[in-house]
């Protein structure tokens, strides 16, 4: 490729790489087309045959072929100790593969090193517009989350996202930044301190270029990473139609374990947790335990969990009972002689028996039967 | 029976009536001895039987019979303006005869008809230490279960109950109030003034006689009640391990819909809220609609609700999407050129259709090739 200079091979290991940088330029991210052509010929090939111009759909490329140089960006990211991850690296965050259209190269900032800190991460996200009450649960969240070694993934936006981060940092923990626009240009102002110091001791990503403006699209296709580069998403605050809520749909869509915090159900910020936890795919979370607890179980944790519970209550019947328990019918009720004879136990054994497990609500009346009972999980 | 003077039989229609009556001053609410023996004998044999004293696990009913004369409770029942319901009565609450034990009568005041007012109704109930927002939560809920047309039923106690039927009498609907104690003992004494309203315009009622004190062992009986006579129990407020929750359990237990109202995760009397909505046997429920929606769904509910939701995504999809999904495998990816000859489509066809249908989640990218989203619940 005749446009590379030799100054820009130097810092870069392979064509890919360079071809990648190029491509974040000219490809606005989630962009179908881009990523089906990179799949297909490979990034360089790809850039090849978009720039000979044969395809009416790669117009919209060539409209950016003045800003194809992306020296200054490269020299940009140098400047700011940054450098450029692409898939293949050891650091390549491997979650970002399950995306129909994964960004193209990330462009990174800050020491942490995204491969090891994605084993066990959560993203904990919310609405920009936080309660004190949303914020306060997202420093115990949070918190408790770095302090078991969890990575803490969010959007370094207002709000949840700004307090996610925060609390990471407070205790010394790891945290991801997650930025719509380039990793130069902290985005919003008022969070430009914390930003600096996500950069000093975690990670800031983005997969548009440095000097890029965070626009609308951007944002919709930055919380498809937060979705997907964690093991699981946790929602604090967010109103119903949120960005927030959509960040946990594809999390959700792409088999991520999310979460989200109950509150009170007359606060509009909640609306959105309380929906997506009673629509059932999102589980009901209060403390940092449950969170990792919730994100520990899908195979990004390294420590795995013991599978099936133990059944409490089977475990503590007696042989008598648990004969009993086993011949009595799920549906219609059967009476104690009849339970009895399916038993072989006799029938006063049988109906004393019944009155213990009746007491545990493991059996129910039905007339003038019984049947067994719908054990709900018990206390614990 | 020798023992039913006349004055008493001309207040009763039947031997069992007034046995029944003689029954429930004799056996602890939910005795299973008491509830085997009426059920297999009927309650005047059984009682027969009892006072022969052949049977030593009858002793402590014989305890009580100083005590068996029914008159002066059934007296007082009367002044009150009350009345004995029995099973068979077209009353009787239908929902109790789940029960392992269930009542043997019901000693009850107040103009409303229990059977009637069972068919839609809702238990509500929680905290005695209910916060402000507990209580505000019970209001709204309430009065808009009681203005759809819901009996709201719940234990006349403090905190929650109290605002249950507060806000049910507030709107002017139909409230029941069950009592750990005789209907002529107004508990708590705090609640005195609201029970009496209940008296006047809703039903109170309880298992034991007029003159029985609320011991502890009522009240977990009584809440076994509050369980089962409802179409469906919501939890407001209540702390890990509370008598709240085991009404719910209870309620769960004979599969009646159990609903939980969340709160903020920072307080300790949502708790058991967050708890029993974790463990999945409590749905979320935030406003009247939800309860309605949630209580009318078991067959108590004169409107029964559209089977299957409609899957909007499908119907949003065009021919060739829709081909194109359903020809995408759901674990494995395959790749665009294998989906098209699956399809009957051509693979350019096929990838522009992938890339629509991957914008929704409803495909997604599996290394090179494509595999069939989990699709969430939509918006809405």
């Amino acid at each position: 490729m005749s446009w590379l200079p030799t100054s820009v091979a130097a810092l870069v290991t392979a064509d890919d790489r360079l071809a990648r940088a190029t491509w974040s330029r000219l490809a606005e991210p989630g962009d179908g087309t881009a990523s089906d052509l990179i799949g297909q010929l490979g990034a360089g090939p790809a850039l090849d045959q978009v720039l000979r111009g044969d395809r009416k759909d790669h117009d919209k490329f060539r409209a950016r072929e003045a800003a194809l140089d992306p020296r200054p960006g490269l020299d940009l990211l140098r400047r700011l100790g940054g450098r450029l991850v692409c898939p293949g690296d050891p650091e390549w965050p491997a979650g970002l593969d399950v995306l129909a259209a994964p960004p193209i190269c990330l462009w990174v900032r800050g020491p942490l090193d995204l491969g090891e800190s994605g084993e066990r991460s959560v993203s904990i996200v919310g609405s920009r517009a936080a309660t004190a009450y949303g914020q306060d649960v997202t420093y115990a969240l949070a918190e408790g989350c770095a302090e078991r070694g969890f990575t803490v993934v969010s959007g370094a936006a207002l709000g949840i996202d700004g307090c996610a981060h925060a609390a990471a940092l407070r205790v010394g923990g790891r945290t991801v930044g997650v930025l719509a626009g380039g990793v130069d240009r902290p985005y919003p102002r008022a969070n430009e301190e914390l930003i600096a110091r996500i950069a000093e001791s975690g990670a800031l990503l983005s997969e548009v270029p440095p000097g890029s403006a965070p626009m609308r699209n951007r944002f919709i296709q930055r919380n498809r990473m937060i979705a997907t580069i964690s093991g699981g998403t946790v929602v604090v605050e967010a109103a119903i139609r949120s960005g927030a809520l959509n960040t946990a749909r594809t999390a959700a869509a792409n088999g991520r374990p999310v979460g989200a915090v109950p509150g009170p159900v007359t606060s509009y910020v909640s609306g959105g947790c309380h929906q997506i936890i009673r629509e059932g795919w999102a589980v009901a979370v209060t403390d940092a335990a449950e969170v990792a607890d919730l994100v520990g179980r899908i195979g990004f944790d390294l420590a795995p969990r013991p599978a099936a519970p133990v059944r409490d209550d089977w475990d503590d019947l007696d042989e008598v009972e648990r004969r009993v328990l086993e011949a009595l019918p799920k549906q219609r009720g059967s009476v104690p002689e009849k339970v009895a004879a399916v038993a072989g136990l006799d029938a006063d054994t049988v109906r004393s028996a019944l009155g213990r497990l009746a007491l545990r609500n493991l059996a129910l009346r039905n007339g003038s039967g019984w049947r067994r009972g719908v054990l709900p999980p018990a206390d614990g």
